[in-house]
């Protein structure tokens, strides 16, 4: 299968289309955002990475970061992160708090902005948020193999300021006791990490183990066990993309993660690893334009995990 | 790889926990099942069909049945069912109302109980519940080979003495018009095909054309379009069993569906479908001890999608 | 106080609203009703009878007669009423579901549609619907001195062949086991009472003993304890106007009961009792001009229980 | 009628049932409280006050302090109030926050946790929360002709440190721009005013004028006008006592407001002002011996608005 070909296909198929959405604006950061960028990257376990469109642009990758601090949590804390977060989709808004208090605060899983909060929370140890942004960047500049990774300060200023509705989950979960650190230590690290500036190359490349068994097929290092590999992929699967992940499963049929600011970070597991990135977003917060070229993708590969 | 040998270890490795869970009894006649059966059946595109315990006991496969009515109105009526039904997990109980209320009568996906109902509407011509559940019937003997299958009667009408929630449900939506028939002659329709029995063996190979794109790889009959087919098996991951479709996401991670008798039906895309059986359950209504013989599967085959 | 030149001053004064609001239009019967209608009935202890308008044309009382059948209930079953009912104010609109489901088939009150199924279900003694009709029939025509007080079988016919919202609760509730008799049973029964065509003047005069405690000025009848007497009241200050009563008691501070054919039946304790009729309703479903004219009234006689 | 016989009376009649209840801990400096305690106080218009039991012992009022936050609200920014914060029951837990999010930010009314919160913003200029507070005590100490009235700020800290739930809550409206000004500058004195030291004695004195029609009878002094004072007892009779407030009314017919210190403030238009105290909680958090003597009290002076 001639990938670059494909991505080509699809970048030129996509470009109608260029524009389509709306651009996210509770931060003025993200909302400045060029609504006709459109990136693409597929990592493949070769070590290649076929790209098409603004695909070396960095971006703010917002809520794809959870996927790698749900990975980081697991490895760390290993199933006593399930004792304070659930693994089963939500059936509401990604920042919905009514599900919090009729099931005590626990949020229902890693992905959404509650759990991913508790999440971050298990990062933390004496109360040190700093310390567990370095390895979370450390982390992701060994797994891309690119050092200059880092985050857009400017994106996690505005993301505090503006970070209202995420104190109110964060308070409102620290009142039945499920958060450790104290509110404001645990939203500085979640704001930063939200923060993270990667482009498509990067993204692919960070989330390569993901698509194999949680080992990087290009260095050879395990990142992960096999059985939580799996999981993080299930969880994606099902609450990858807030109330929208049943459509994107039945459109795109492979594990993904949206974040507001555009991009998509997908795995096909024993392929590779994809990321999209266009600004504009559909009702559900997931990039439009990025979802037609995953759609394409999987109709050009045949990567469905479902076929 | 000896699937044989495999589902033989899964009876001896599961025999240590029959009769665990606890056996539906909202209906005597589910009531009664015998909490220590236990049956597996896996079949394959070369036709054979690997057994072990009791997989050719038929049993009330419940809700399972959904994913049949929804494969055939998929194919009666395509997409227009999506204007009626929703494709997300509900975040909710089989048989919750309360999202109903507030999404207008349009209920999240074809798999809980209201969505299942506005399902069987669809199947239903001009009142007629009789030809839809013969039609229903017909295709099912089709698909298994097995012109045996038949509706447990006695269950059927168990369910509409005891179906004051169902009645509930679809009274409810239809006062928002999502309706087109009687809403007794819908329910005749629905409590019929959820009395239907099946072995494990009958229902693997019933729905086998699930995991092979939509094509029954025995026959080579075309079935379903693989879009369609692709979409069945992505509704099922995210919604097949109510509000634990996340956790068997995580724990199997193959699309499948679950029913109160204690059965699971699991597909696994390119490899076969699988059918376990025993009537104890889990706090979430999924068979506790099927679940377990699944995980073993899972770890024995590695068809996990998510790997 | 000369009552007469209040109601005739009030009559005049919302002269230049009459016609304003939304007719209810869910049953075609209630769709005809003319907008520009306004009656107002004040009964006093003397036996006198204080009109203006419309005062003496028979309208549909709708959910007004939910306070019939709750006094009736309350007679008949005492407190064991309350095993089965709530008393509080719901926060949710008077046809929700929502509440049901969380405690488990137990209305919040009496006067939302759910909670006076389960009211009249008590009045239905051996499936015998017509028996319980007849006897509310009597009771009001003796508490009115009114013979010809009737139902609008019209009216009642209409609501059963549109009630799939209403069968949709009585099912539902009926799966908590919180009915006695069967769904259509109890609702030919809630349908019809529902239906009842009183006019302002024989309204304000049915209801005359609530605002004595219990017991009928004119014929010195007592009807109901005082203390059940006050407990009606209490629920009507509460739950007398859905998801709109803290508003009615704000605006006018008296226990009272709309509704939706237009009708509004007020307390006044010690003083008297009034009903308006005005077809056009608020957004929340109680009758606009009529809540203007009892605002006028209470400014005219300083009625308020809370002052 | 002798006042002071009747609560002798009822200071007698309840002696058997002291200690009943739940004493609130979930701050320490309530906990502590001694459940044995017993106070009630009338204050009359010619300026009476008839005591018994621990009358004259100063307890923490907590919410009772948000009727006279309310009134300063209303007297301050009058019907504008309203476009921050409802006039309605909210139907659900004191503290809940399920209807914040979908009634987007705005609390259903003054009495409940968020829209005291709300009510308390709208007491502070320039972020000047220690003016805020020194006027509402300049007020209470007026009305209360006490100038001993204080804050005990040992309960104020510890509301403070143990108020992630507030915080939760606050953070939440601010979210949807309900806050003027800062999170914690609110909470500073919303805090401080649920911590509030007053007798029974102190208390009924500092609200009869909500008794009279907003006029203090005493002093000849009006506090408020006729129509805000119907208002506030409307609120508190629909909303004073949470998700127990149907069952007040019903049991006691005098609006109110409880607070979870175990004292309960009462409003008998025209006649008196009364507050009890007791620590012990009913399960809706309303102090049970408190009530019972409430209940007395009606008996003995049928005073019920609804008689």
């Amino acid at each position: 299968m001639d990938l670059q070909a494909i991505v080509d296909r699809i970048a030129e198929d996509i470009a109608p289309h260029r524009g389509e959405g709306r651009v996210a604006d509770y931060i003025p950061a993200l909302a400045k955002a060029d609504p006709n960028k459109f990136g693409i990257a597929i990592a493949t376990p070769d070590g290649a990475c076929h790209r098409a469109g603004d695909a070396e642009e960095g971006f703010s990758i917002q809520s794809i970061s959870k996927v790698f601090t749900f990975a980081l949590a697991l490895d760390k804390v290993g199933d006593a992160l399930w004792h304070r977060v659930g693994r089963e989709p939500s059936g509401t808004a990604f920042n919905s708090i009514v599900q919090l208090e009729a099931e005590r605060g626990i949020p229902r899983n890693p992905l959404m902005n509650a759990g991913a909060i508790v999440v971050t929370d298990h990062l933390i140890d004496n109360g040190d948020a700093d310390a567990a942004i370095e390895r979370l960047l450390s982390v992701l500049r060994d797994h891309a193999e690119d050092s200059s990774i880092d985050i857009d300060y400017e994106v996690a200023m505005s993301e505090s300021a503006t970070g209202a509705r995420n104190r109110g989950l964060a308070h409102f979960m620290a009142s039945f006791g499920n958060l450790e650190n104290e509110v404001e230590v645990v939203l500085s690290a979640y704001f930063r990490h939200c923060a993270l500036s990667l482009s498509c190359a990067q993204l692919a490349r960070a989330g390569l183990f993901l698509a194999f068994d949680g080992k990087d097929p290009v260095t050879g290092e395990r990142i992960l066990s096999s059985r939580r590999c799996r999981r993080i992929n299930a969880v994606m699967m099902n609450c990858g993309h807030y109330d929208n992940s049943g459509d994107f499963a039945f459109r795109i049929g492979l594990p993904g993660k949206s974040g507001v600011g555009g991009g998509v970070f997908v795995v096909a597991p024993g392929e590779g690893s994809i990321a999209v990135w266009s600004p504009g977003l559909n009702e559900a917060g997931t990039s439009l334009v990025g979802a037609l070229a995953l759609e394409r993708l999987v109709e050009h590969t045949c990567w469905s995990v479902f076929s």
